[in-house]
């Protein structure tokens, strides 16, 4: 184990460790959210027949240059019963299918009446107006790959594949535990020492916000026994723990020993990030767990930037967020470069980075107005006003 | 009414009819998307004690520069029982309350020993590393204000607060109902003239996305008295109606008709928007409509650009979604700029916009790798490969 490793190497090697979950079907109420375990293939091509972009008539282009007759009209869900032949045109609604014979549909404001039940064509050009059968997916073809993360736009597209019942990733559970003799419950007012759980519904809070499941498990206090009833409790039907406290490098913070007593194998105990350096990272077979800093600020970022990799891995999505580069607002310095920094900002009304007022790791509020944390790469040590900083939104 | 509304002026008519909902209490567990109705006050300072930010020894900043004698140790939950005097110090734990009498902490690495519970400072400066008793947040002050739509890293403020049960709006609920006689349930396999409803889960999906509580109200046929009959049964429970099709120019589209009909007051029938030129808005009462097109891409568009907007509203947060700008991939034309139009969007590795294949209102494939859409306002038939370009994310 290397004593504090680069913040490339930790995440390669959380991500290399995922595992990914047994899969399961869910209804389309259900698969926002998941990634799909197999590819989506449609029974049906798409549009299934030949459909009206317009509402207007359909005819032969051959007919275009004469008076042509309207025998008849067709709505949308109308099944046309009778051929185009020469000469001749059908009314038709958006949507509705486009009668055999004809080759395109002329919009009505490009038509004039002409005697009853006649028009004749009076615009120059016209597209063809037709969405042909097909044309966006063919029967048997692929609608979804398996390891789409599925968004809203992508239940219309299983829906209109006919399937109602993807297949997807089970997603992990995830167990949240608290440390520390001085951490008391929300509800109850500090006295003397006590510092209240932020770190605890923060992480609940992501957790669901990454589309999983979580398992509040309180605090554990400084012992070794309670804290290692505590783990060994919280592995038991989950599949990732987070542990927040208990993990920096004063002689009272045991959990990664107690981790390894519990059997665990741990990767790393220190990462070059800032915030966040005392993260731990470690797996029992199919369990993983974190370690993270009690302080909410760290917390809440190593989970964006390394936890969320290794849910969404899992669940079988390879999370790779877009580079997001803005021009920064003003100039920014920093003294040390050892780190990679992650840093709250917000996105002005003109579109460029201002980084937010931030005391340090246990200041939340720092966070209430950010759009998203700003990385700083190690070994920069300044942006100048205008530079493209990379931000992930959070 | 106006026939074609422009989109700026369609979207003030919607965010300036928004009725704000009734406030509720929630759990934190539930806090997470909702938007606070008051300030949320803080009932204790934030630190709630002089706390150290580091591992090391907790001293007079005078006795700096001779030898120190450690009289004990605070690790973070203790409370001190000693004052630091002169030439004393205590070594100290991160998150540890700082014994009075001490103006700093100096690091472990900063110090040597010097004899049995002695130390010497070796560092040459040193911060004060101590975090402030309320430099954070003072006890009685504002912790977030009304309006803040609560993010995970909102939670951890609230519970820092104490504030276990926020008070926020309640959420509108949501009616999806689809129409057309050509439409059947993704379950059924499309015959003839069907085509599958894709728009109901999508719209079901993007309402929970949105956080809302969604009502399907499943496939309204195309006559008058059916339609009237789930418009009136849709609205009876719920706060807003998201009706798609039968809303376009066909001679068979009527339900602007019957939403009249029905006691709503219509806004728009037409905006200058594409995709969703025949989008309606209405109102009757505190009940609100959107007659969405029946083509699936362009209900998610207009569900995230005018839709959302609404549901944010009564939900309390005023939604200003940040001018994301990023340069295009690549040159871009249009042949006709009458409507702002939103077009489905990627991020490429190097973080231009490249604006993906999209054949038409129906083709829902287009936005599989979709991360956004584009916006190009009316007027504008052009831009040059590197021209800054505003996405929404979607």
């Amino acid at each position: 184990m290397i004593s504090m490793m680069s913040f490339d190497e930790a995440l390669r090697l959380v991500e290399g460790n995922a595992v990914r979950l047994q899969d399961e079907k869910v209804t389309l109420s259900e698969a926002a959210g998941r990634v799909l375990a197999e590819d989506v293939i449609s029974d049906t091509d798409m549009p299934p027949f030949n459909k009206s972009a317009m509402d207007g008539f359909a005819c032969r282009r051959v007919d275009l240059g004469g008076r042509i007759r309207v025998t008849g009209t067709i709505k949308a869900g109308d099944m046309p019963q009778d051929r185009i032949g020469p000469g001749m045109c059908m009314r038709i609604m958006t949507g509705a299918r486009v009668p055999d014979g004809a080759d395109c549909v002329i919009m009505v404001e490009h038509t004039r009446n002409d005697g009853e039940d006649h028009i004749r064509f009076t615009g120059g050009k016209t597209a063809v107006n037709i969405a042909f059968r097909g044309e966006d997916l063919r029967e048997g073809s692929v609608a979804l790959e398996k390891g789409t993360l599925l968004r809203p736009q992508h239940i219309a597209i299983l829906a209109s594949a006919g399937c109602t019942r993807p297949d997807v990733y089970r997603q992990p559970r995830v167990a949240v535990l608290t440390t520390g003799d001085e951490i008391v419950e929300p509800g109850r007012k500090p006295e003397g020492t006590h510092i209240r759980n932020s770190n605890g519904s923060q992480l609940m809070a992501q957790v669901a916000a990454a589309g999983c499941a979580g398992d509040y498990r309180g605090i554990a206090g400084d012992s070794i026994d309670e804290t290692m009833t505590a783990v060994t409790s919280a592995t038991e039907a989950n599949d990732v723990l987070l542990v927040t406290g208990g993990v920096s490098m004063g002689d009272f913070d045991f959990v990664p020993h107690i981790l390894k007593e519990a059997g665990f194998e741990l990767f790393f105990e220190k990462v070059a990030v800032k915030p966040g350096r005392p993260t731990l990272f470690g797996r029992r077979n199919n369990v993983f767990v974190f370690g993270l800093p009690g302080n909410p600020v760290s917390s809440f970022t190593i989970f964006e930037i390394m936890v969320k990799p290794l849910l969404y891995r899992m669940s079988g999505h390879e999370y790779r967020p877009p580079a997001l580069r803005f021009p920064i607002a003003i100039d920014y310095n920093r003294k040390k470069a050892d780190r990679v920094a992650w840093s709250p900002v917000s996105i002005s009304d003109i579109g460029e980075v201002v980084p937010l007022e931030y005391h340090g790791s246990a200041h939340i509020h720092a966070f209430t107005d950010a759009w998203g944390l700003m990385a700083m790469p190690a070994g920069v040590f300044s942006y100048k006003k205008g530079d493209l900083v990379d931000v992930r939104q959070v």
